[in-house]
């Protein structure tokens, strides 16, 4: 029996325009998912989920489709990204036909922007392979976990989420050149809705406008341009003027309409005390704000607003995926 | 004695960037700026103004500098416009001493993003030549209204304002260019959270933004190339699409850094209503929104939402300035 986990993550910059081409910095933060795998005698794959912010579930697998035992779209998402990672694992491995008992933990609210399926994809990756008997070095993880979210996500997926859950830290994507970032302290404080986002919906809806609108792919592309400026401000460790860029990154955002009420309230919540910055992070449409403030006045301030179901500090992540 | 009145007006699209000689579109809309002029047998100007959404004042000038019995920085401003007005009048009618009393009265909120200052500009030329024996045709009103804007707002105005304003109904500024446009009836509602921007100081923060920043340079650009899309959903009476690409615009506006928390509530609080779209209208930082519903519920739930003081359906002006 093996325990991994992996972090989450938030969106310094870049979402969205990740997917295009573009750079995105995401930086690992103290949240964590924890996968245990346990080899079983038999070929079936039983996954037990707790504390997903949701009701546990369990699902069993064998012949045919899996028999989940919640029905709600989320859970049966975060199936799907485990029901990969055993793929992955299995082929890893080279035991196509291996038995696994996966159970899962998360303190990264699901779908919220917070990188919960790749958090969940790496460390069910790292630990189903050790109790296949197998180590993979992070590269490889990484990659893996890529593919398990390439292959839920219809082709949609960015490097950057599974990358950065793996390495930890503050890292840039783009395409496939993916690598480690030098970084500040960074004094994330994050907001949570309570909600989430579809994010298959949210790419959909940001590709037909790019498709659509000549303006709209200049949009994306502005975001790219605003990455490279983020990166030179994180290099410099000026967090003001990262807090700029996350503010008009928001912005960019709103225009390709992935915000949402709940996200623009404790945006402005933020902003309104005295947060060198704030953005939305991740999918968007609901979910999680992230800003940048080293006092405690936007913790407070989120804490008092009506859309912020919890607020809380967040500190970057160094380590990435680990045995626990 | 002489009474003009002049509409004021909302940007459907291109407000800010049409500094920078993108093409905006601007709809003249059922509230008016009613200026009254009367010649004097000394060389003074004196001016009264009621009904500013202010208390009123008086402004009495002789020798020097005028004495305002107001302290209020857009009273200030809307002397300013009167002031600057009255130049123009005593040009345009060749009488460099004419004394004139002058008395302005509005429904438009001063600073608000609904035309306030060249609606005031273009009753007082109206006006004003007329009381002083002179008739100038649209263009030269037009025209003496854009130079009052660009000698009042420090040679940052468009010709946008003051054009449609002189004009009425729906028009196209680019620059120099300045047509009238054919539009379909057009379900504006209004959203007005009581406040008002500093036109200046957010021109001047979308110049350093784009001084500073490429990709800021792009948004506004961009903003530019969704005012030429609009402008075929205009001319194909396409309402749904003229909604979508407001509240692209929106988000534009928002990256640039001129939205506020209480224009963004009023965004949602329309979107939430059903509105085609939802968008600030004018410089931003606090003021109006404008939607486009063709029913009810749009401004039912903004005279619901905090942020609003007052919700009201507009029409589209199609007369321009007249005399009373």
């Amino acid at each position: 029996m093996v325990t991994a986990s992996a972090p989450g993550k938030v969106y310094l910059f870049g979402e969205h325009a990740v997917v295009y081409g573009e750079p995105a910095v995401p930086c690992a933060i103290d949240l964590r998912a924890r996968v245990t795998a346990e080899e079983r005698s038999d070929d079936r794959l039983v996954v037990h989920a707790r504390d997903l912010k949701l009701d546990g579930f369990t699902v069993e697998y064998g012949e045919g489709s899996p028999d989940v035992d919640a029905e709600d779209a989320l859970v049966r998402a975060a199936v799907g990204y485990v029901d990969e990672s055993v793929a992955q694992v299995r082929d890893a491995a080279g035991r196509p036909g291996a038995g696994l008992e996966i159970t899962v933990e998360s303190d990264v609210p699901l779908g919220a922007g917070l990188g919960s399926s790749a958090a969940v994809s790496v460390a069910a990756i790292e630990a189903g392979t050790r109790a296949l008997g197998t180590e993979l070095d992070r590269e490889e993880v990484a990659d893996r976990a890529y593919r398990v979210e390439h292959a839920v996500q219809d082709g949609q997926a960015s490097r950057s989420d599974t990358f950065c859950s793996t390495m930890g830290g503050a890292v840039r994507v783009e395409g496939d050149d993916t690598r480690r970032l030098d970084a500040p302290d960074l004094p994330f404080v994050v907001g949570y809705d309570g909600g989430a986002g579809d994010t298959g919906e949210l790419v959909a809806k940001v590709r037909a406008l790019r498709e659509d609108y000549g303006f709209a792919a200049d949009t994306v592309a502005a975001i790219g341009d605003l990455v490279r400026e983020g990166e030179r401000a994180l290099a410099e460790g000026d967090v003001e003027e990262l807090g700029r860029l996350m503010n008009f990154n928001h912005g960019l955002l709103s225009a390709v309409g992935v915000s949402s009420r709940s996200l623009d309230g404790m945006v402005w919540a933020a902003r309104g005390a005295g947060a060198h910055g704030a953005k939305l992070t991740g999918a968007g449409g609901g979910g999680c704000i992230v800003a940048l403030d080293p006092t405690d006045a936007t913790e407070r301030a989120l804490s008092l607003t009506p859309q912020c179901e919890r607020a809380f500090r967040a500190e970057l992540d160094a380590e990435g995926v680990r045995v626990e």
